[in-house]
């Protein structure tokens, strides 16, 4: 199993900038990282296969000619991120893959890895891209019309020479799976902090982003008696400061105002405008609903108040996606056998695993993020927690084998 | 007079980018400038000289070979400035002088009007810069040394083909003023906002100026509980709303968060740095040091409240400026004289009077800016108002020249 740190070592130097990974999708550096696994799967022995989209799938034939039992998850990276995130569930899955076939373990059902592509977001503006074209959830000409942050669309990035895989067949019309178990760091400190080492993923958060602008009037410094003034910032900052009491009071449910604008930003000059962007979730839909309602509100009051202008403007919205009863089950069992505590854990950010849920049942299983640290050069995941996640998926996918 | 408003809106012509006007120090526009201002006064029979730093001087001769009485104000602009703001006081002053001759008002001293030069700070660091030398607070060869926003040193912009005036001589030694009066427009909305066409400044307003740097965590937008987080930006946020409700608690002193900037600033990032500046002033010493000490107070409680670090770096300070009771008394029989009430008013904005306050009795006046708009292209004066402020100036001369 030595096979996996290894791995993740050397795809962690493919797109290595600086302390950072940068591999965002049909890049020369992501192109190569999918080479990588192909190969090592080959070697495996495992058959290799692509899709019209790109996500990248590994097999291991079962006893039945039944849809697959899939694990996934993703090679891309964000800018500057880190070697486990998403490639941690690819490799591991390849590793777990090998860890059945070497015990011999005969099981019912095809098991496919797969690594989907563009789970960031990383080049086009749109986040879990291959498995959610996968699960038919965005149209195959959806996906190709997207245009990357460097102008390139989708499908012509799909057809350059860092797209599809030259020598990797390409399978016609996806067969979704009968279940679906993804490997992932938690990306947040809370395992950790609780002194556990797997964690029982109950459901993806729910999310609302939304752009919050405000205009109010620039003016000098010193010569506008704070009784004129429409400061725009300090408009924003009421907002930020009442938005985090109402995500403490209203309670699992986290809020975060990550972007902020100042216009003019000039040290002498009042702001005359100002945009802040505002990330809610919670893996109770209820609990976001009531965030906005919050805001609202605010957003009513601080207008009168400081007789400013207040827009709100919805970015993305998506529903909570609990996971599947009987898989949770199978992960819980497989956890105690294991002599772990069963943890039950939220997933604050999105995973391929949302999109895959929608056609099959899903489940996730979490391993530790030291100092909760992800999407940065530093992410990392202790070694023993690394092997013992390889081993609790490989044993999920023989529970969940018997169970579907 | 309708010259005065001729020649503004001249002068507003020089250095137009769009909207605004952009008049750095030593700029070809800032040049033509100076070089106009000769060329108009020379026209009208005055002695035109400039002393080694760039400072312009306009000269009327009085019946006694005593120290000047001055009067002043600037042509350099800030970035997309306006019309009015410094222009107004250097043309206004030379057809102040103008209206004297065409009278002629047999005066005791020699009245001068002088451009300053730099007064904004608009390409070396440093405010007020022609002023300031002149009364000895900066000495030439600091000011010599300064480097410019593009790397020019003040000495080779002054050397240079749109540093000191070709053709017109060079004073030695500069001889300090018996009294100094500055036209000005008010740059803020108090005037206009009490129907009122004149101010008698009472001080130039005290400035500290901030560097508030925090540090937090870094962190996944989703997956860091509430409880967890070291949010810098809600750190500062918290600050700002703050402070603003202590400047109002204080009262008579205005403080501004004009610059922001968050790290990473990224919508699904939790903000690990934060960077305000805060701008503090008050005609009033003592508030200036209220605002601050609330400041440090604030900082400890946020840092031990946040478990974040909180640095304050103090980035410019200056004492109030009180102007001088004489001549302020002499604004007000003038102004009572031309049937208008008389209004104290303190300057919120630095001005060069600031610096010639060190070295002679100093007075402002003030005409209303429209809207309370300035440093913005759309900078405006009614053309009455203008023109009676330049009566005003004429006649504050007049009472000043039998006073000293």
């Amino acid at each position: 199993m030595s096979d996996l740190l290894e791995r993740l070592q050397r795809l962690g130097e493919v797109g290595r900038t600086g302390e950072g990974i940068e591999r965002p999708l049909f890049s020369e550096a992501e192109h190569q990282a999918r080479t990588l696994l192909a190969g090592w799967a080959r070697a495996s022995g495992f058959d290799v296969q692509q899709d019209a989209i790109g996500n990248l799938f590994i097999r291991r034939p079962g006893a039945w000619a039944s849809p697959p039992l899939q694990t996934g998850s993703h090679l891309d990276t964000v800018k500057g991120g880190g070697r486990y995130d998403g490639a941690y569930g690819v490799v591991g899955g390849l590793c777990a893959l090998e860890a059945l076939a070497r015990r011999g373990v005969e099981m019912r059902h095809p098991i496919e890895r797969v690594a989907w592509a563009g789970e960031e977001g990383s080049r086009f503006p749109k986040g879990c891209l291959g498995s959610s074209v996968y699960a038919g959830l965005t149209t195959r000409q959806q996906a190709l019309a997207l245009r990357g942050d460097d102008g390139m669309s989708f499908a012509d990035a799909l057809r350059g020479p860092s797209g599809l895989l030259a020598e990797v067949p390409v399978r016609e019309t996806p067969r979704m799976p009968c279940g679906y178990v993804e490997l992932h760091i938690e990306q947040g400190p809370i395992l950790e902090r609780n002194g556990l080492r797997l964690g029982v993923v109950t459901a993806i958060a729910g999310q609302r982003r939304l752009r919050i602008s405000i205009g109010g009037e620039a003016g000098h410094a010193g010569t506008v008696p704070m009784a004129y003034r429409r400061d725009a910032f300090n408009a924003a900052a009421e907002i930020a400061v009442e938005l985090e009491r109402a995500a403490r009071r209203i309670g699992e449910c986290v809020a975060t105002i990550g972007m902020v604008r100042v216009e003019p930003n000039q040290t002498n000059v009042i702001p005359g405008r100002a945009e802040i962007r505002l990330d809610v979730r919670s893996v109770d839909d209820e609990r976001v609903r009531r965030m906005i309602d919050e805001l609202e509100q605010l957003a009513r009051a601080v207008r009168e108040r400081r007789n400013v202008s207040i827009e709100l403007e919805p970015l993305e919205e998506r529903a909570a996606t609990p996971l599947d009863p009987a898989l949770r089950g199978a992960v819980r069992t497989v956890v105690e056998a294991l002599g772990h505590p069963v943890f039950e854990i939220p997933s604050g950010a999105g995973h391929d695993a949302m999109c895959i849920a929608k056609v099959a049942p899903a489940a996730m299983i979490f391993v530790p993020s030291i100092g909760g640290a992800s999407h940065v050069g530093h992410e990392r995941t202790a070694p023993e927690d690394l092997q013992l996640g390889v081993t609790a998926l490989a044993e999920t996918l023989v529970e969940a084998d018997r169970l579907l």
